[in-house]
């Protein structure tokens, strides 16, 4: 077999680093979400782009699927080994090899987590905006383009990612983009690769852009009275330019969840949870700023947070909404949908779901990155329930419906994986051939993680 | 004749709106910059998508070369027909098609021009922020991924550009991105045909990101010893977390000109030019951040400019540098530079470009966008005097080498065109195979503006 035979040349390669271990391979046939258990046929830990380089070339000769593999927590299933072939996992490749303060870059290695960067770079005055929640790896992040509560500020992985570098699908290794902040000198291939899931070549380097750390941090919660009051404060609070470094929105049924898991004492509304980042005076102003804001649109028990522990229990609150949700509903499964609007059609697209949801037999709490018009239903089902499951999987298909209907896109920052395929016609149509032109161009023989992205390769 | 044929079947497509009058060609074959004329076969003037769709089938259908073309500010000839062919000029594709307050975005034509972009913005609050000196075109901006003196605030045109309609090379007409913010919706096709000089289709329509018109506006020039001084508080002044909206750098002979040209008493020194954005406080804090860090490296002089008046005239000065510079050499043609460095290498880098303009025949007054490290020089020759010609194109080719060298690029923010196609393959590498791959994969009989960008197409 030609998986076999490649397998058998990549042992010459890499010894003991690769695996056909069972516990192995299922680790890497799992994801975060609702979709089968897809293992590849073996689990390679390459140490160097050099390795990374010839592993490729190995697989090309033998037609093998090539996947890579992060810290696995991808919720569109974007690792699974549809075709089988080669888990390419960047455990050991996760070093920072190099940062720079004068030019607020680092150079890391693509199995480098958010948290180990942001961890490497404390002592600097740096950091790395781009937070997605999970502590997902900076090689999957720029796979999936993702995103995250900082976006609205700082960008998602498309501004944050200065340069790469890329074994292609011939094993060639090329360099994208330099270490200056702009260039005109051609195509973007960096934003090309960005996003691409892995299905142009694999990611063994990224040159990240780093910020300063804020002198001060002010948080705020707020309710209000209904969805369309917060949507409108956040769209004025924009309007006039405050630099908000994150904006989140929490429905009434996420904070009933976060009371019950977290001890927390919410009214059972609407809710803004906001960061600024600036000077202490900066942060003060725009703090007024909001809460003015916000009172105008029907904003109330507007609560400050300024010593970090208040803060750190507030953003711990959200970033825990996924398992306060989860606990709400003890056995159930998720189903995670991710879409994101324009955001004058943000109220609409929040409350035609909540109706949606409300009509339907199982539970989902929303929430989502106001700023950016990006919002999340957590669709609660019980596995083993059939017609919950279709209910769940109906639901996410009307939110994905509605989001194009509404001028937005299918995936704000989950990526397309298993998930979004479906719709991705709908969502470019033309559009769609031509990223596949762009595939076969680029991975001939369509071994760099098939079946994702473009039309059925 | 393929084009003699293609221009017939135009003829029956646009009627009058397509002339092959000499004066037209000419106007078509020139550009800003120093390359000979070369002007195209006729020049075609749609107004509609349909029309522009309905044109490249027809110069498909005959091999003919197809050239956008916007307000013919391009510093490296991007649209010179050197093959011939069909300039496709936007000048009656200027509509500003809808403006949404609340998504803060605008749907436009390409021939709309930044200029007139913001003229209809006014009395909406909102602007459209890249800013390249020039009344470019805004489809121009985009193919050449344009930028200027605001990029180290709002970005660049990869930043600010949401969607695209695109008629590709065989007629197709596609649409990239949405109006959502932000998506993980498979390739990033907007940031691919953004920078891609028409090399891969037309861009008929661009979806625009705006930002709120400021507060409070603040602007200051302020002189320092030394080149090294003036880039020291610049990153200083970044990693502290200032938001300047602008921040420039002129050297001492750009200093000098100035003065002569408009009457101002600058000292002959480098100096910074600087604005910020915010509310009035905001601006006053960020003011008073900087002049204490200008102080400690040098900065004297400091002056501040709150009146729109003084800031206008300010700006008109930098704005007027390049006709400053070039009145200072009555009858000299100049070779624009502009290379991009890692701001840590800046003060290297405009040093030793100095050194090399100090010991060639000619002069060469720098001034540049300090906060990306992108700089140009204007190098001044008499076009009749071979020698000069040829020290001001080996002073240009060892900037783009050194640029190089330092880890930056070629092109900051004028694109490739004529003038940096021979730097693509030693900034690139293997990267520029990959965009000849996309380049025959999206335009395979090589028809859209051949010639530029990828290799010997």
């Amino acid at each position: 077999m030609t998986i076999d035979a490649a397998i058998d040349a990549l042992q010459s390669l890499l010894g003991d680093r690769i695996t056909r271990s069972k516990s192995d391979r299922d680790l890497h046939g799992r994801s975060e979400s609702h979709f089968p258990l897809t293992p590849p046929d073996a689990v390679a830990y390459p140490e160097t782009t050099d390795e990374v380089s010839a592993l490729v070339k190995i697989c090309a000769a033998h037609g093998c699927p090539v996947i890579g593999w992060g810290a696995g927590t991808s919720l569109e299933g974007h690792g699974l080994a549809i075709r089988g072939g080669i888990s390419v996992d960047f455990l050991r490749m996760n070093r920072v090899l190099e940062v720079s303060a004068e030019d607020m870059d680092a150079r890391v290695q693509p199995g480098v987590t958010r948290e180990g960067l942001n961890a490497e770079l404390r002592a600097t005055g740096l950091f790395f905006p781009v937070d997605p929640g999970a502590n997902a790896s900076l090689g999957g992040m720029a796979a999936t383009r993702a995103s995250g509560t900082t976006a609205v500020r700082y960008g998602t992985m498309r501004d944050n990612v200065l340069g790469l570098e890329v074994v292609l699908a011939d094993g060639r290794v090329i360099r994208t983009g330099t270490r200056a902040r702009k260039s005109s000198a051609g195509y973007d291939l960096t934003a090309l690769f960005v996003g691409s899931e892995g299905t142009l070549g694999l990611v063994t380097e990224l040159t990240l852009r780093l910020r300063g750390q804020p002198q001060a941090t002010s948080a705020a919660v707020c309710a209000f009275e209904t969805m369309e009051g917060a949507v409108a404060a956040v769209i004025e609070t924009i309007q006039t330019g405050v630099p908000m470094a994150r904006i989140e929105f929490v429905d009434a049924a996420t904070a009933f969840a976060v009371n019950a898991y977290a001890g927390a004492g919410f009214p059972a509304l609407p809710h803004l949870l906001v960061e600024f980042h600036g000077t202490e005076a900066g942060v003060a102003e725009q703090a007024e700023t909001f809460g003015a804001i916000a009172t105008d649109h029907g904003g109330r028990g507007f609560d400050w947070a300024r010593q970090a522990e208040d803060r750190n229990r507030l953003w711990k609150m959200r970033h825990d909404a996924y398992l306060a949700i989860l606990a709400s509903r003890p056995g159930a499964r998720a189903i995670v949908t991710d879409v994101c609007v324009p955001i004058s059609r943000l109220a609409q697209a929040v409350v035609e779901t909540q109706a949606d949801i409300a009509a339907s037999p199982i539970p989902g709490p929303i929430l989502g990155h106001v700023g950016d018009g990006n919002f999340h239903a957590i669709l609660l089902m019980d596995p083993s329930n059939l017609q919950e499951v279709e209910a769940a999987e109906a639901l996410s298909a009307r939110m994905a419906e509605r989001a194009l209907r509404l001028g937005g896109t299918v995936t704000g920052e989950h990526g397309v994986g298993m998930g979004k395929l479906g719709y991705m016609e709908a969502e470019h149509g033309g559009g769609w051939d031509v990223m596949g032109a762009i595939k076969a161009a680029l991975d001939p023989e369509g071994i760099m993680n098939p079946g994702k992205i473009v039309r059925g390769n």
